[in-house]
C-alpha cells in the first residue's frame, strides 16, 4: 500500500477555499446579440470570486444531439469566444464528448447550439470540461513552493467522500484569487459543501 | 506537504477492476406490478458482474420537486425493498436530497415518486447516494489485508484525472467478485474510461 503523510507547517496549513463550478457560458458579444438581441448588455446577478467576473441574471439553454438542458448561467463580462463548460454528466445528457482544458485553450473541441429568447446561434467549437485548477497570486505561488501550469495534487476532508485530487493545474495570475475550482462532478464525488476547503498534498514515488 | 508513495508488492499490483453505475432502482414485486402490470416479470437485459444481479430491459421515470429522469434502468431481481441509488447530479435535477449509504441501510432516506407504463407508485423512502465501495471474497480479503466493512483509499490513474479516492468501504461476500464501485460522479471526477483499474493505497499521518 501507499503512504500518504498529511503537510506539516506553514504550507500544510494553508487551506485552499474550494469554488464547485456549475455548467455555464462564457459568449462573445456577437453571440449575446444573436441569443438576446443587438446591443444586448450583460445584467449582473452576482459577482464571482475572481476580480471583475460575475453570474449573470441571464440564461441560455443548450440543446445536443441527445438532450437539452435549460437555465445554464451566462458569465461575464464578454469574452473573445465562446466556451461552453460542462461536466462529463452534463455532456452525457447532452450527447457531446467534449476534452479536458484548461480556459482558453478551444483548439479542435466541439460545438453545440445554444438557444436564448432572441434566437439561436451553433457554436463551431468551444465546448470542453474544465481541468481542474487553483487560481493563485504569484505571492501565494512562492509560498506554496509552485509555479504557473504545474500539476499538483489537494486533499478534500469532507463528511464521508475525502479524497485526493490530482492532476490539478496551478494558474498563477496578478489578479487571482486562491481557489481551487472543481466542476460539479469533482465537488459531488469529493462531498464539498458550502465553505469547504482544501490543502496540498504531495504524491511521490517511494 | 503530504507524501504519498505507491505500494510495493503483491497488495500494489493488485489491480482493482472499477464499475461505475449509473442511476437504478432495484424495485419490490409489488412496485413492479404497480408499475408494469400484475405479476411482471423482468426481462433480462444483460448481466451484471456481481453473480445472479442484471440490468433489466424495463426502465422507469423518476419524478422529483425539480425534475424528471427518463429511462432509469430497472435492476434485478426484485428485492425486499425499494431502493432507487443516485448521482448528486442527478438528485439536483431531481430536485431531492438523499443521504450517503452503504446498500440496504434504508432508515430515514426520502421518498420519490416512480411512473412506469402502467402506473406510478410514490416510495416513502429509499432514495440514497451509494458510499463507494469495493466488494471482494473472503480469500481477496485476507491478501489485501482488510476486513468487511473496514474504509480503505484506492488510487485511480487515468488520462489527465488521477486522484485518490478515500471513504471506501470493503464489503467482503463470499460470492462478492473483486470491483470497485462508483457512482457517475465518482468515475467521471477520476476520468474513468472502460477497463480502468484502481489499486489501493494507505493515508497515514505522519
Amino acid at each position: 500500500m501507499a503512504d500518504m503523510t498529511p503537510a506539516e507547517g506553514e504550507i500544510a496549513s494553508a487551506r485552499i477555499p474550494i469554488a464547485v463550478s456549475a455548467r455555464h457560458v462564457h459568449l462573445t458579444q456577437a453571440t449575446l446579440d444573436a441569443l438576446f438581441g443587438a446591443g444586448h448588455v450583460l445584467r449582473v446577478k452576482r459577482a464571482l470570486s475572481q476580480p471583475g467576473q460575475f453570474a449573470a441574471e441571464e440564461t441560455v439553454t443548450l440543446v445536443g444531439p441527445r438532450g437539452r438542458l435549460e437555465h445554464v448561467r451566462v458569465l461575464g463580462p464578454p469574452r473573445a469566444s465562446d466556451q461552453v463548460e460542462l461536466a462529463r454528466s452534463d455532456e452525457i445528457a447532452l450527447g457531446v464528448d467534449a476534452p479536458l482544458r484548461v480556459s482558453g485553450d478551444l483548439e479542435g473541441t466541439p460545438g453545440l447550439e445554444i438557444a436564448g429568447p432572441a434566437g439561436s446561434v451553433r457554436i463551431g467549437r468551444g465546448v470542453v470540461t474544465q481541468k481542474r485548477h487553483i487560481h493563485m497570486s504569484p505571492e501565494e505561488a512562492r509560498r506554496f513552493g509552485v509555479r504557473d501550469r504545474e500539476c499538483v495534487s489537494v486533499a478534500v476532508d469532507s463528511q464521508g467522500r475525502d479524497l485526493v485530487f490530482a492532476d490539478v493545474v496551478v494558474r498563477v495570475a496578478p489578479d487571482f484569487r486562491l481557489e481551487l475550482h472543481l466542476d460539479t462532478d469533482e465537488g459531488n464525488a469529493a462531498g464539498v459543501c458550502e465553505g469547504a476547503t482544501a490543502t496540498l498534498v504531495r504524491l511521490t514515488p517511494s
